[in-house]
């Protein structure tokens, strides 16, 4: 099997963004060591997660494409002869702010852009703040002969956008995220929110006969006048039937598997779904609802 | 909470419809005394699982919408005061021929009718020969003020089906299934093979903010020629975070459990995914595939 090492690194953020491209540095570099060919940080890796507070002062850490992170892991994309997914807080133009993510080839270029589309908004995660839904639709990317796309964080939870990139081909989907407890949900439904999260992206690669592998970030970050979030780590990788084949706890940790590339061809033969779908009858997944044509009284 | 009941039976089919009709009337009478409202059968559930030959024969098993099953349990339906999901092979012309359930309501009547729209077809599950795929999209009903939707099998692997039925207001999926092994397959990938058809379920759930509800088949059916099939039960009820709050191993079985009318307004106030779809992006999803534009070499 000439298969595609596939590296996930889960890591905590502190206030230094030094510091933290120094980590992701350090654990890249280990995850090729580990035989990963391609390399997936955590969203927005650079930063902690700022999106606790509205606070346009917070614009001044987003990065143009060929930024900060790039200039970091572009010479080490070219000396470990890697492909790493950089997550960046994109700065596009005055106004135009994305959470995106820039794919660097083995030879330091870059070699694929995706934009955030699904931007949450909800107490403690204010994103429609800051970023402008992405605009590029779901692109995939061709990694020495496999197609992959990355799609990020609240993307995790739509099946749309899983069967998009799968309708292109995609053999494998990275999810970076920034996924976490508030300390006080934890003791409730923390659990269960956690199994959620792992489960629908389980169900996603059963539904698409592809490999998942998503990174999270895990550690506890303060917020201000807030209980602080807790990461929960739990960064993953499962195959085209759902089962995990790698998975973290809550500390920093770096996840390398193998994906074959024939494993979809295989799953797909056993269980072609692609060959069934009803399009001529999928036409309203584009309305935002569908009301009911008699009201009822 | 002013819930609704639901019930969901499991059982193994022998070769005699009428005992298959009795062994079904038994529990859905037992579902009813544990406080169910609306009552789900397994898919065929009057004869064994006959799709896995070719034989034209076998259309003599087809019924029309008011035929044996619903004579059988219109009566029921009225005399427990239920809502009963009765799967039926539906007779509905010379040569067409449906895979299909009929709601029956407490009243004794028809109140709804769906058509499994994706029809497998695979070594040991030849239903295209038998079924003509469903042309009534993806209806849902109201059954007591909750609306509801059925999606047959192999529906139950495409998320476009549950999203579809979601966007119409359906707060619960009942689905009807009949799935199993061969023994030697057992043996291999069954215990993932299962646990991918239960995750991509419980996917919906979380992707959807609703409760799925899943009625299998269990006990082991000869095939003619082959090893045969062990249906392995495991029929359950997830909840809205996908969550599983009932479940059966491999024998016959009813589950019964109340779905609080207001648990999907609960959870997608938290996790508001609709709020947030992509609808401008999501045309290409009535495509097969979407081939590239630009050709590689």
């Amino acid at each position: 099997m000439n298969g595609l090492g596939v590296g996930v690194v889960q890591m905590a953020m502190g206030p230094s963004a030094p510091h933290n491209i120094e980590t992701a540095r350090r654990l890249v570099i280990r995850a090729a060591s580990m035989g990963a060919r391609i390399i997936l940080l955590p969203e927005l890796y650079k930063t902690p997660y700022f999106c606790t507070v509205e606070d346009v002062a917070h614009f001044d850490l987003a990065e143009p494409l060929e930024g900060e992170s790039f200039a970091a892991f572009s010479p080490v994309a070219r000396e470990q002869g890697v492909w790493i997914v950089v997550p960046i807080f994109e700065r596009r133009a005055a106004g135009i702010y994305h959470n995106s993510v820039i794919l660097i080839g083995p030879d330091g270029t870059r070699q694929g852009l995706y934009r955030k589309t699904h931007i949450p908004d909800d107490p403690g995660f204010h994103e429609k703040h800051y970023f402008t839904p992405g605009d590029l639709g779901y692109p995939v990317f061709d990694v020495g002969g496999i197609k992959v796309a990355v799609l990020i964080c609240w993307d995790q939870w739509y099946p749309e956008a899983a069967r998009l990139v799968a309708l292109k081909g995609a053999q494998v989907i990275f999810y970076p995220t920034a996924i976490g407890w508030t300390p006080s949900e934890k003791e409730g439904e923390g659990a269960m929110q956690h199994d959620a999260w792992r489960t629908v992206q389980r169900g996603h690669a059963v539904a698409n006969g592809l490999t998942v592998a998503v990174a999270n970030r895990c550690g506890y970050e303060p917020t201000p006048g807030g209980e602080g979030i807790e990461f929960w780590g739990g960064s993953f990788i499962a195959g085209p039937m759902g089962e995990i084949v790698a998975e973290a706890g809550e500390e920093e940790t770096v996840l390398v598997t193998t994906v074959d590339p024939a494993a979809s061809e295989r799953i797909r033969r056993i269980w072609p779904f692609f060959r069934d779908r009803r399009i001529d009858l999928f036409g309203p997944l584009t309305q935002r609802f569908i009301d009911d044509e008699e009201p009822r009284p």
